[in-house]
């Protein structure tokens, strides 16, 4: 590629091109030549993609910080005069989708999803979108029991789902502010977030409480906070979410990172701190915390015992080819995946599979088969 | 010192002697030179000291693995035909005493610790016995509330005391039988763990859930199990030991590490599957899990909002010089230390102080500000 005008166009803090080029990787799909950054560098964001055959650039999506106190938190993160809008965060698979020659849904780590590209043109009408609005990409959440990736459960949701929570340009990442965005996804049916509320400073911790209240309740994820441009991004979750993470998380413990636990211990442990009124409560929250993590670990080890496959389970639907796709897609990334049903109804292809938990199905037959750990 | 010379008594698997040396780090203390292995290297264990003056090389102490599951991980461990012996493992401070000049307590990683020496002098009559064994080295645990480094209560011990659980010939590690050792303890009036029982292999599981759900009632650590030649050693601990040792990790979250978690759930799913037959059962062990990770951090960031300082509190006492050099030794290894008390008592000086957590101060304050959490 020409370094020299996507280096000026990327506006990074490398100093040369080299400086920020060594990161990009290149990958070939479909004849298509991408040069993807997997990591944030030099102030480009994870995710960032290069198409230079559409001459395109594709910026990753931002990451967005939390806040571990509500109200110091907000009182912290945002300015006194500011209007912040809260809307919901979803449990779901995030994606940029971008026109680059055809609508594609690039992953968080610059991947293209051939399943989540095949389901997001199926569920919006992207190419009058994309007529109208060729340099923007849409920021999406695949959700649903049916994705490959996750399989949180949504009221009403029988397969899967798109929200669109963020339209941005492209190249740059601008993002559109929340309104113009909300009204622009309105006149192209696209479906998007719940919205809380728009509020002062002095009034988003109060409405933020009700908001987590309320999704704690219904077992959704939480709340983003937004500053009504767009530009401004703080995260805050609910206490069942946090604690559905740590039975995935121990479901497959020798799979998923250690870090995983810590963070969502220490989530608990400040909103315990700032909600828990009396001890009574946050007991209940602590005996909670321990079946998250000792459950799951404990069915898991008996599965193995069992002689079962330990792993992730998803069902995912659609054409075939997309879904060979898929499976290709899945095992180009190192996945042992193990296919457990495939039949058809109602015209699409339904497969049930599972992503096989490598290290925790050995690691637990090497314990049960009495190994020592060595510290 | 003379690296030819020293390399072949070690005997490790290092094929020069730099190769070996490179890992040893030079310290000096009261005017004696030591050359300390901070780390196992080489087939040579962590915290082996050479101290020239004395011609002398002090091996460290094995690393004892760990079974998960006791039955499939004694009749892996041992020989059907060997004899098994199971010994209480105390919750303490691990320390090898031996006379280089004079009698000296190294810690796991080959330090000397003042106090440790100072209390192993006054507690155990070291004199007659290293006129007698001049080459031998007591392993032992300094136990009870009133340690620098630990402060589990023990039942009938008000301040401190040492269990000898092993002797071994100090230049080559080599252990004494247990029975051999359990007589010399003896004879010299030095006091030992508790000894359940000596099992043929087809006992041992058996004799130890019993020594394990009697130690588990009582609030203490596990066992030890051995051959009767010292040689092999493996261990298995408790459930209400899980639970402390959670306890004290999320006491400090910031500052334990974050493996110290992980593998103690662990611990509790093999022992959850192996022991507990009903899920109600199962059920109370999550629920005390729960409250041992988060009550304490929830303790913790109470504390710090309240303006307390964070940390580990320990009671210490003897005579003033000793207490001088040991809070120097914990200065000297980077910890803040905080005195709150400092008195004399029937003519002992003790001391009470907290070793300050930094890192959860400073973080907790930090999200206490509403500070963001970055991912």
């Amino acid at each position: 590629m020409d370094d020299r005008e996507y280096f000026e166009r990327l506006e990074s803090t490398a100093e040369t091109p080299d400086e920020l080029f060594e990161h990009f990787s290149r990958r070939s799909i479909d004849g298509r030549t991408y040069y993807v950054l997997s990591d944030a560098r030099h102030g480009v964001e994870r995710g960032t993609v290069v198409v230079e055959a559409a001459d395109a650039v594709v910026r990753g999506y931002p990451s967005i910080p939390r806040v571990l106190v509500l109200d110091s938190g907000v009182a912290a993160f945002f300015d006194d005069d500011q209007t912040v809008v809260a809307e919901e965060k979803l449990n779901g698979f995030n994606v940029r989708i971008a026109d680059v020659g055809e609508p594609l849904a690039f992953t968080k780590g610059g991947h293209v999803c051939p399943y989540t590209t095949s389901r997001v043109r199926d569920l919006l009408d992207l190419s009058s979108f994309f007529a109208d609005y060729p340099k923007m990409m849409l920021c999406a959440e695949l959700i649903g029991p049916e994705t490959p990736y996750t399989t949180h459960d949504y009221e009403g949701i029988d397969s899967n789902a798109v929200r669109v929570f963020g339209i941005r340009n492209r190249a740059t990442g601008e993002p559109l502010p929340v309104e113009s965005r909300r009204d622009l996804c309105d006149e192209y049916g696209f479906p998007q977030p719940r919205l809380f509320g728009w509020y002062s400073q002095g009034a988003v911790v109060e409405g933020v409480r009700e908001a987590i209240s309320e999704l704690d309740d219904a077992g959704r994820e939480g709340v983003v906070m937004k500053s009504a441009d767009g530009t401004e991004m703080v995260k805050y979750t609910t206490e069942s979410h946090h604690h559905d993470e740590l039975v995935y998380a121990f479901s497959l413990p020798f799979d998923r990172g250690r870090d995983f636990f810590f963070s969502r211990v220490i989530r608990e442990a400040f909103q315990a701190v700032e909600f828990d009124e009396d001890d009574e409560r946050l007991r209940d929250r602590a005996h909670d915390l321990g079946e998250s993590v000792l459950l799951p670990a404990v069915e898991t080890i008996r599965e193995v015992q069992a002689g079962k496959t330990a792993g992730e389970r998803h069902t995912v639907r659609g054409d075939s080819e997309s879904i060979d796709a898929l499976l290709d897609h899945l095992r180009n990334h190192s996945l042992t995946v193990e296919i457990e049903s495939d039949r058809r109804e109602d015209g699409e292809r339904i497969v049930e599979f599972v992503k096989v938990a490598e290290s925790t199905m050995g690691r637990t037959q090497y314990y049960l088969d009495g190994g020592t750990y060595n510290e």
